[in-house]
């Protein structure tokens, strides 16, 4: 495991294998127990300078591995209760130095590729619209510091609201849901 | 669904959405019902005129995905009592019309890649020395017609027994884990 400054968010090194055919990685194993239980994959491919998010769920976990390229992982804690609340924290992930990351509900994520990149992730509950929450990447609330200032978005990436109604729009649903930050 | 000659072996269709940042592909649920639950993923990337294989296994399930370039995999059925023993198979697989293979224990696997790739894969065991069994990709009763004469082989794989060592190894270990084809 390697330290992270935000509470819960577990970075675990993984051990690459590489031989003269390639390289084989574990990603992730139950009993490592960095996060719940996963119903779901998904597989992400993305050109360079694309941005995705940020996002934040008030109900699942996400658990990523960067398969190829290069990402550039922004977080960030609105978890009102959390120790590390409003803190923020970039990692540079490269294929070739693998790492597994299990991002908790409260903690806000944006994924930047430099270069063309593949990740796969793993989420503990589906794919729910009203789990999707989220604001503008270069929201200044936010403290993080993108290597990009115009990088390509979707639609709702552009056009996501501000900080303060995605905090707004996370404490109703974490409410809702009956899990905040302490699930 | 997509039929395969082979009993057990479920090839899934899988619906990529593109769009001008990548794209995103769900990969695996635990709802369909594809395969066991998984205990570990694997991550595995591959130099071109790589084959890993053939190996086959008597206790776990495999579940797997191209995430990048091209893969083609070779099947063939060894168990005693299946409807389609000895029946071999070859399905061509590139990342760009995603599919998800569930192959059960007792059918054979080789993976050959023409191209740079990467695969994911799911084991419904943790890894175990013991459930690892195979023989040499050329043996003639696998029946797959490899598009490659000299591909590049591990060790284990390039010193690895014939077909009907394997067979009978299979058997053993198949009646002490008490599986089985009908697992």
């Amino acid at each position: 495991m390697r330290p992270t400054f935000i509470a819960g968010v577990v970075v675990r090194e993984l051990a690459p294998h590489a031989d003269e055919r390639g390289r084989f990685t574990e990603i992730y194993r139950e009993a490592w127990n960095t996060c719940p239980p996963n119903l779901q994959w998904n597989c992400v491919c993305s050109n360079a300078r694309v941005l995705r998010g940020v996002h934040v769920h008030a109900v699942h976990h996400d658990y990523l591995f960067v398969a190829a390229g290069t990402l550039v992982l922004g977080l960030h804690d609105i978890r009102p209760e959390s120790a590390t609340r409003a803190s923020s924290e970039m990692i540079v992930i490269e294929a070739e130095k693998p790492l597994g990351i299990a991002i908790p509900p409260g903690v806000c994520h944006g994924f930047y590729f430099p270069i063309p990149s593949v990740h796969v992730y793993a989420v503990s509950e589906y794919w729910n619209a009203k789990d999707e929450l989220g604001c503008r990447f270069d929201s200044p609330e936010l403290g993080l510091d993108w290597p990009d200032r115009e990088p390509l978005l979707s639609e709702r990436d552009m056009k996501a609201g501000d900080y303060a109604q995605m905090c707004q729009k996370y404490a109703v649903a974490s409410e809702q849901s009956g899990s905040g930050e302490t699930r």
